[in-house]
């Protein structure tokens, strides 16, 4: 999918919520358990309930991983099912992969092309040639690890590099890479302050934004910092969503939870247009 | 497995080669296509011609990824072939993960639980929580991604912070997690002037040395800067060593090549103690 199309689907929604699918046996309700594939099951019932509300959808690929082979069967059931039925939604392998250039062609193979997802998340720690192999695809998105959500995000991230913090030396090298247009950005809700630093170095870049809700982050303040004219964010919720009840009616909560972020999200696009 | 019984391997065969299973649909002998499971069917081969000149076995998990679900069923063979025939030999999971802690705790479960390796390759970039998930099983190792043997890792591992450089903070800090004890460092060959300075910081820890042979480094400048007492090292090959020949006795090939890279390793073994 191409930015134009993602951000028109964005206008058409009033909504740049994107769904995380984060799905844990130990937390779908536990009558989904006699199914014979509870995890699809489950994120199947949440996409058709919610897919009104949101933009796009981010499995988290060690959440099947853990399963093994039925996980990846799920998993692969899961991105068929959005694709075929859902071609407008814009999909993340929420993978975290990087590695030598021959590696992460691999891996862009894997999920671009043998999965068919639209984006996959990156890490920079190996730079330039462990980014590039993902960018070389025509409307797909490599979408690399700025400045994460979690605590351990002050262990390197912003450690002082000369004149600079190591995110912004990522985000500034990176745009040096080839096809640097089709990067986006992981940047967490829980560092709202730091949107508006970020915003001087990639204006026009889409901004990945976990930790609004579970994590404690404020949606207010990431938008107030770090929106721009094509909205250029897509919020992230996991939890808060998919494990909003786990009764017999999960599905209808979840959606009551995400078109109430569907709500604020309009809200808040509607105070940045005023 | 625990280190002292890697040592011990070490210690019997005079060897600290690692295979690097990079196994590529498109790089093995034509012939071994119209197998079932030509991927699984070549490392078995691989495996066993070569399992008394190597340590270690490591699959590239991108190179099963691309394949999808196919690629996923050689991945689980192989590892399960490698466990139940040569339980003395140490397996690492090249995934390169890291992640929020929770998900970190995913991967974990997936490598060391659901496929039984004895250890997982981890990138740095997002700190202490993303990294300890993997230290809390015992006889388990998270192999952490410190100075890498591609170009790219000069675009931010060799990066001033400071009084020091990232990936040597990356080492100073991992000191500090969690059953520290449990880690092991990568560290490429292409990159032999450093291993006297990393070796000031983790004297002790195993290192994962890949880019010997098709990368250019060089094996003796690894040694002579690297060993430590307890050898201290794992030298990976991967291509040199696979894809020796795609004749009929590939195999066989590979086998003398992994012979002749034991021999010069036990010439830097006596050389060592010498």
């Amino acid at each position: 999918m191409n930015t134009q199309n993602l951000i028109a689907q964005i206008r058409k929604k009033n909504s740049f919520l994107c769904i995380g699918l984060d799905t844990d046996m130990e937390k779908i309700p536990t009558y989904l358990l006699s199914e014979e594939d509870p995890i699809f099951t489950f994120n199947k019932a949440i996409i058709d309930a919610t897919h009104q509300f949101a933009v796009a959808y981010k499995p988290n690929f060690a959440f099947y991983e853990a399963h093994g082979r039925k996980g990846w069967k799920s998993l692969y059931k899961t991105i068929e099912y959005l694709n075929k039925t859902y071609p407008e939604i814009f999909t993340i392998a929420d993978a975290k992969r990087g590695d030598i250039g021959n590696t992460s062609s691999m891996y862009a193979k894997a999920y671009f092309q043998e999965m068919a997802f639209d984006s996959v998340t990156v890490a920079p720690y190996m730079g330039k040639d462990s980014v590039e192999p993902f960018l070389a695809f025509r409307n797909k998105h490599a979408i690399l690890l700025a400045l994460t959500s979690n605590e351990g995000a002050f262990d390197f991230q912003t450690t002082n590099c000369g004149n600079t913090e190591l995110y912004k030396k990522v985000l500034e090298t990176s745009k040096t890479y080839e096809n640097s247009e089709r990067l986006m950005y992981v940047v967490g809700a829980t560092k709202a302050e730091y949107f508006e630093e970020i915003r001087k170095i990639v204006p026009d870049s889409f901004l990945l934004v976990p930790g609004v809700g579970a994590q404690g982050g404020s949606l207010e303040e990431v938008c107030k910092y770090g929106m721009n004219k094509d909205i250029g964010l897509l919020v992230n919720s996991s939890r808060a969503i998919i494990y909003a009840s786990s009764s017999s009616n999960f599905a209808e909560i979840a959606a009551a939870k995400a078109e109430s972020m569907q709500r604020e999200m309009a809200l808040q696009i509607a105070k940045f247009n005023s």
